[in-house]
């Protein structure tokens, strides 16, 4: 090492005890935070370089805000925490036994190890529909179903034959949860509003967006109330609701449900079922269905006083009810493991205590000035619960200047129904046969 | 079709001559402009579906603009014209004798064509080099450079021989025109400024920025003064400049010159020829030796008054000079070759006219406040210069949108030394290893 960073190394003396956090979402990063003073060496590993602001995600999907809207780099979030380094790595297998993580390349050693690894898409069995049904979680996912979506519409304008033109302006979302929601509104109001003008050969109006849900009601973990308004809303756009219906077969060519029912459509977007990273696969604990890892009431694991498992990862429990899988429980239970280990560390022993979730209330938008609200008794829907929404989120946007852009993205396109990001990047698919030979009719 | 897209087909009878343009850049985009009112039916089709605003792409590389600041959907840009259709699509091979062109899938019929589909780096017959020294003429070129870029950064903080971190700390440009200046500038500030706060056990500021030249002075078409200032600013930030210099193997762990030298070097970027779009081979005309198609004064082909070849695709003279491979000569010689096809159209024949370049003056910049400009007799180095570009390359932006959220960005970026958009997405390469196992030092 050269004496140019030796000068520049952590001061602590490397006695200190080591926490190992594993991930940059919104759990890990918390709890990075809350070691800010901690006597000991914190170490994040992430597999990427930014944290990423996920409510906001499927806006990047939809063209309506840029990548670094909403990620920002990890390092430059915990520059300033001197005790603390950011190492971009993916950790491969957890040794509980050896207290070690190995890496991509290499391993790490730890006195406490936070497991933030977060959730990956699950399609309950039907891996195969990974291909033609795209998930939305990483900022590489938001713009592959960008892509797709803005390609579908390139694809009907070359196409002559009306059925199929049909089936690329149909847009299928499969789940009923905020983000399916979301995606459904927006996908309607790009044909309705922003493309409305801009083909000869098709009218981007007519777009055919159907949003499908397992259960009977949208938004099952909302008010029933809210969840008849949001259908509502959503109707209003155009969108096809179907509850309680189950999808059994996906292709590129169609959708197939439980009634028998087929919907032609070339795009179709995944907003159904998550599951835990597959890290956890490496921790002798009990796991549920979803690969959640069953965790004590301190966030740690049973038998492992020094290991949490935090998030998306886990299955936690608050007072008996389990906490919902959002950004807002996430932070909570970061902080809350940081803050057992900081009790240790400072030689508080027994100090442990249960987590307790303090649900701060949920929303989902509709389309780009509608939105539901719940927070504890109050319920709110329409354009003042958006509005609403809308301050929350550019609030938590992290770092000054995201909020600045994304707030001059979101306030241009609102002016103008415009949607300044829709660019087709990466490799495309074939497109179907321009002709006849002269064709511009 | 059906009868819903009908009613939205452009109204003009079929029977008006068809214009096909082929490219959707400054040239292409340019002579579509022109064509806005022309008796003819128009169609400009591109493999992508955005115009890229290419003097600005390396700031997208540099993370300081994202890609839909300096790219917008091509049809958005001609929604308005009526007689114009857009379409997505790659030509393949054109057909002199049939008047058609041959598509990915599909093909046109014309009655005038424009080619105007640019050119592509060349390697000079080195194209092995193409996986290491990376280009930059598209979006996914910039984010393939932005994400070697900081992956370089965070390479050089998990490796710990100090030689190997010296080489993923040292960049390479190779090639002395405008483009590569701005990059090697652009590198020296991200570790000077931007990053110096970020790592733990590397420091970011002790990075080795070098840009090679063949001939013996930077920024050649400049005038020689120019260039000695645009040298002098660039040393100032760290670069080391090597003129007369020529590169005789490039890998992924060093770069060697002429001279038997060999830089260390695990980022190498390249920005040293063009080669004119591999479209123009089907087209029985003279080509120098960048693939140019040698065309008449008029900027027709030989023998072929209804095709005519602009842009970085044809070699143009203007008064027996050869007119650069720049943003307005591309825009000008489109608009010419649009004005020759609207004068027939008119029913003026024989009103060819010969094209004349008019120089509006070249600028380049070096760095956040630096930049040389030479219009006319009216030279300029240094802040001014650089205040000039930067209001000249707003205003050239297009769209309000875009304008604005540069002007953001860049005034953010500017004031802060960071850039926002530094996201490392995409695939990666395997990193050094991370160890012994409790790293923390």
């Amino acid at each position: 090492m050269s004496s140019v960073s030796n000068e520049r190394n952590v001061t602590a003396p490397t006695a200190l005890p080591h926490v190992l956090i594993i991930g940059g979402g919104f759990a890990g990063l918390s709890a990075a935070r809350a070691l800010a003073n901690a006597p000991a060496r914190v170490t994040l590993i992430d597999r990427r370089n930014h944290h990423l602001f996920q409510p906001l995600l499927y806006q990047v999907a939809m063209a309506a805000l840029n990548p670094s809207d909403v990620a920002y780099p990890i390092r430059a979030i915990l520059r300033d925490q001197r005790n603390t380094q950011v190492l971009l790595a993916e950790a491969r297998r957890i040794d509980l036994a050896q207290r070690r993580v190995e890496l991509d390349n290499g391993a790490l050693a730890y006195d406490y190890l936070i497991v933030a690894s977060g959730a990956s898409h699950s399609y309950f069995g039907n891996e195969h529909w990974a291909t033609v049904a795209p998930g939305l979680k990483t900022i590489e996912d938001a713009l592959d179903i960008r892509r797709r979506v803005f390609l579908a519409y390139e694809a009907a304008e070359r196409e002559r034959d009306a059925l199929a033109q049909k089936a690329w302006q149909s847009f299928v979302v499969i789940g009923g949860g905020p983000t399916g929601v979301e995606l459904a509104g927006a996908l309607a109001e790009i044909g309705r509003h922003t493309l409305k003008d801009d083909f000869r050969h098709i009218d981007p109006r007519s777009v055919r967006v159907l949003l499908i849900e397992g259960r009977e009601r949208l938004l099952a973990a909302f008010d029933p109330q809210l969840s008849a308004d949001a259908r509502r809303a959503l109707e209003k756009l155009g969108v096809e609701v179907r509850t309680n219906e189950r999808v059994t077969e996906v292709t590129d060519q169609e959708v197939t449900l439980a009634s028998g029912e087929r919907l032609p459509a070339r795009t179709v977007l995944w907003a159904a079922g998550v599951q835990a990273s597959a890290l956890t696969q490496s921790l002798a604990a009990n796991r549920d269905r979803a690969g959640r890892v069953e965790v004590q009431a301190d966030l740690s694991l049973p038998d492992h006083p020094e290991v949490f498992v935090v998030g998306d990862t886990a299955k936690m429990l608050s007072a008996g009810k389990e906490v919902p899988g959002m950004a807002q429980g996430a932070s909570q239970s970061g902080r809350h493991a940081a803050r057992q280990i900081l009790a240790e560390l400072r030689g508080e022993p027994n100090a442990r205590s249960p987590f307790r979730y303090r649900n701060l209330g949920s929303m989902a938008t509709i389309g780009r000035a509608s939105a539901i609200a719940e927070i504890g008794r109050w319920k709110q829907s329409g354009f003042f619960a958006w509005l609403f929404w809308w301050a929350l989120h550019i609030y938590g946007l992290i770092g000054f200047r995201s909020r600045t852009s994304a707030f001059l993205n979101w306030g241009w396109q609102w002016l103008t129904f415009q949607r300044g990001a829709r660019l087709i990047t990466g490799e495309r698919p074939e497109l179907p046969e321009i002709g006849p030979a002269d064709r511009h009719d």
